[in-house]
């Protein structure tokens, strides 16, 4: 086994199968990536909004790589193993223009950065009332290049993997993505410091990382034919949570329901204004789906953990 | 403040702002309900799959009420305390055609009945396999009347709640449901011991059970437009999972997915046939949004928790 390292710049902006690996490793080995946040350096501490209205989108959403893995094949299965994830000491969270859950209702951009206690695992969204999010790293982008020839965008996910933008693939979780081309050719990128299932916003508290993947080829997985995973042992978090529902006979409906009346429901108990709720839903809130068989309504959650309140929810 | 009881007669087929009440109470009452289960006692413990196919759907998810709560006025909120839930030392689960997540895929009718350890707080889908459901009893059907004349469906969810099919209002939960109708006219049923997120097979642990509920008319929340609630301190359980996943523009095919590769997944690793792997998914398995901004792809997840399994998930 061997420790390799990727750097900031070995970045590309499409999953394309024509893209050079900038690295070989046998199965088994570790790779330790060095990310950008997924503005690609656009958004810096100092940025304001401004930053947001000018940002180049076709420069968003690189990832580092590709790492061929030597041994595989289409039809293979690449485990990855999320040894650790850092972030900075910093982050981000936009209002971007056209992106989000409710886009067509917050058309404003408007950024939102963070000071990341790095040691203490939390950040404050607002010291002054109490609102504390505990900070749980990943990263939004891992997956392998595609069998179709040519670029495919970086920002909606596929079966191969992409932005999946999912909160439960910490450190010590274990990925597994369905080969399609010889050596996997494997990216990764967009840090997160934390966010809610769903990332209803379109942006998480987004953050450089590093991270420390280890990867093995597997054989005996044929019905992997999208991510699965599997979470650390201590994952979803024990604690009260308050939700609101949306009942509608559309499930992504159903969710922007749900979302709009959480941030009714934070600005009349927390006084947040819309734009900051809904930032603060996107971060820590969970979309899940309560019902979806009782046609023709069906029921979404978004449930937030109470404990980011100082003050007890009513 | 006062106990009330309904008994599993008093039980109504649709939502209907005319049916009479059985029972006023006062704000603070607290009611005791014995509720049959969804069949309406149509399925027993010695029912066979011939049950199924010959269920008389008009008579299925009858509810126990309506209660007309003093001084509810249109406008209002209904602030119902979840007490207590018992259930009964039996359950079913049916695979109903034409009914579930994946009717199309699954036309043939099926039942399984539980054996349900009421004082251990659990159950075994299949204990040669060391395959075991911790109890979690909740009312599938919370609701109450909707302003529009005439009967409603108590099939699907509204905004007034009904079946929402809700596996986190447990004991110990608060759940707030917008009042359209003098007094409220609350009614409930459908008692599960047992259910993932999404209810995916359109059956879960169905029982008989007993509930004390606390009703209070609340004023000050006009933002509840859709049914809110609030979770008991120690509610989602934290340990490890195992989540297959789906990739799609839709989040129902996204879901449809998810289920899909699960019950490929568990037929691969524990020798289960397709119709019981559903089953076991819809009384276990939570359907949770992890992105749903991406587009053209949204991701969602069939997250299984491991600790059914008595041997460790791969």
């Amino acid at each position: 086994m061997s420790i390799h390292s990727v750097a900031r710049h070995q970045s590309h902006l499409a999953w394309d199968n024509s893209i050079q690996p900038i690295l070989r490793v046998k199965s088994g080995d570790t790779v330790k990536f060095d990310c950008l946040d997924a503005s690609n350096g656009q958004i810096t501490p100092d940025s304001t909004v401004a930053s947001v209205a000018s940002l180049v989108f076709s420069n968003l959403d690189q990832v580092n790589g590709p790492i061929f893995v030597e041994g595989a094949q289409p039809g293979d299965t690449l485990k990855v193993e999320v040894l650790s994830i850092e972030t900075a000491d910093w982050g981000w969270t936009a209002c971007i223009p056209g992106f989000g859950l409710l886009s067509d209702e917050y058309p404003e951009p408007a950024l939102k950065i963070w000071k990341l206690n790095k040691k203490g695992g939390y950040t404050y969204f607002n010291e002054e009332k109490g609102i504390k999010i505990i900070l749980c790293p990943f990263a939004g982008e891992m997956g392998v290049a595609r069998k179709e020839r040519g670029p495919f965008s970086t920002i909606p996910p596929y079966n191969t993997g992409g932005n999946i933008d999912t909160k439960h693939i910490t450190a010590g979780s274990t990925l597994y993505l369905p080969i399609e081309v010889e050596g996997a050719l494997f990216s990764m990128g967009d840090g997160h410091a934390a966010q809610g299932d769903g990332a209803s916003l379109g942006t998480a508290i987004e953050t450089p990382i590093v991270a420390e993947l280890r990867f093995s080829v597997v054989k005996d997985r044929p019905y992997t034919r999208t991510p699965h995973f599997k979470t650390p042992p201590v994952n979803v978090s024990n604690e009260e949570y308050y939700c609101t529902t949306g009942v509608e006979p559309d499930l992504r409906e159903a969710s922007r329901a749900a979302l709009r009346h959480m941030v009714q429901y934070l600005g009349q108990e927390y006084g947040l204004d819309p734009v900051e709720a809904y930032m603060l839903c996107s971060v820590t809130g969970d979309l899940r789906i309560h019902e979806v068989v009782d046609m023709p309504n069906y029921l979404v959650g978004l449930m937030m953990p109470s404990s980011i309140f100082s003050q007890q929810m009513s």
